[in-house]
């Protein structure tokens, strides 16, 4: 039987600040409150979080690590702006673990395991704005990689999802790919409860494709906006642009 | 043409101490200066490294997360004790991705990186010592990865490499293996040299199926070893366990 591994179930510890610190951060980048290309300096954000300069270094040092942040040494810190070959890149990495995961489970998923993934799918089409949509389309790719029980592909899985939710907030706002999103899931599910990892492994690359075309479409929506901000000269100053 | 990506040319940057504490402690695990299950300070290794405090703790956050230490607060820090699971678990998450890159990188290859790959392999048939075979077959896998361009790949590679090479070092030292890998290897060029992707795969498979079947028996052994000790009251007190 198959059981999420415990990196994914609840913890006892209480966490620490520079965990808190984490937590706060990058749900402030991935809501879009820290903005791409802004630069930040730690000690406002210290003072604004409450806790000391060392926590807020390491968590900044974590996100650096993960793709979010630059730091600038005697400056603070900059929110990176994803590029169109970063998000390919993220997507082509993303296919390759999310593939490797179904052939993985499929042939050993119990029913309880398709259960909980066919009411995750479920939730995630009831959602009623695009962060609660993306919380439970988490949860559906998560919970798959859970199943592995390999710390290996949870992290690693963990960490692009974060990456990719930080574009897919945009994107889920555009009506309807939300649902789009929950039939192409339901095709996975499909697979998987006929047992067939090929077929399930094809109809998750068929999401992904259509999911990355779609990132890459907002992208290129929205710099085509910036670059008229930047032309115009009565919006250049509340251009997305400089701190 | 492929060409390796930056992140394994030359970089102009001096590394920042942090790195540098980085590259020192991974080094010292890696080559068992520091051993597995035991307890080191914090303060002793900035000591003996002639740096504060700091950029040691910033250093040791990271191996923590690459699974190679625990932090034990107010205490110091535990280099890790790989279980047979672990090692596992890498494997499985290895084999995902060298395959993938694999498939990514056969259908492009250059005939200089033909020669390149090639030239690698014979180096590491020379090697006089297991270091530096470790040397020259993290050569052979990064080269591949970094192929891709895709940073992901390449970030994730590096790191379950190091990981992988903390076993490797004794196993390389078995007579005869490294001898045996540079053979798989070889099939894994012939392969690309056919421009056959999945011929280059499965080459590949067999290569780290073969490995990790010798790191699981060599930790099967060295835990007997290990067990043989604790049990015998003469050699208790000179037992690999405990600081």
């Amino acid at each position: 039987m198959l059981r999420p591994s415990p990196a994914l179930s609840n913890i006892d510890l209480p966490p620490s600040l520079k965990e808190l610190a984490f937590q706060a951060l990058k749900e402030n980048i991935l809501n879009h409150q820290l903005r791409p290309g802004s630069v930040y300096s730690e000690q406002a954000i210290a003072k604004k979080l409450g806790i000391s300069k060392t926590p807020i270094h390491e968590a900044l040092t974590d996100l650096e690590k993960r793709g979010f942040v630059k730091i600038l040494p005697r400056k603070g810190f900059q929110v990176n702006r994803l590029t169109q070959k970063d998000v390919r890149d993220m997507f082509e990495f993303r296919h390759s673990l999310e593939r490797s995961v179904l052939l993985m489970v499929a042939p050993k998923l119990t029913e309880e395991n398709l259960r909980v993934i066919t009411s995750m799918n479920d939730r995630a089409l009831k959602a009623q704005d695009p962060m609660s949509f993306l919380r439970y389309d988490r949860g559906f790719h998560l919970y798959l990689a859970s199943l592995t029980q390999n710390r290996f592909f949870i992290e690693a899985l963990e960490n692009i999802k974060d990456l990719s939710d930080w574009v897919g907030a945009e994107v889920f706002a555009m009506k309807g790919r939300a649902k789009e999103a929950v039939k192409e899931h339901a095709a996975v599910i499909e697979m998987l409860r006929k047992r067939d990892p090929e077929g399930a492994a094809k109809a998750m690359t068929e999401h992904l494709r259509i999911t990355e075309r779609r990132f890459l479409e907002k992208m290129a929506e929205s710099e085509k906006k910036i670059e008229e901000a930047l032309c115009d000269p009565f919006t250049q100053r509340a251009g997305p642009i400089g701190p």
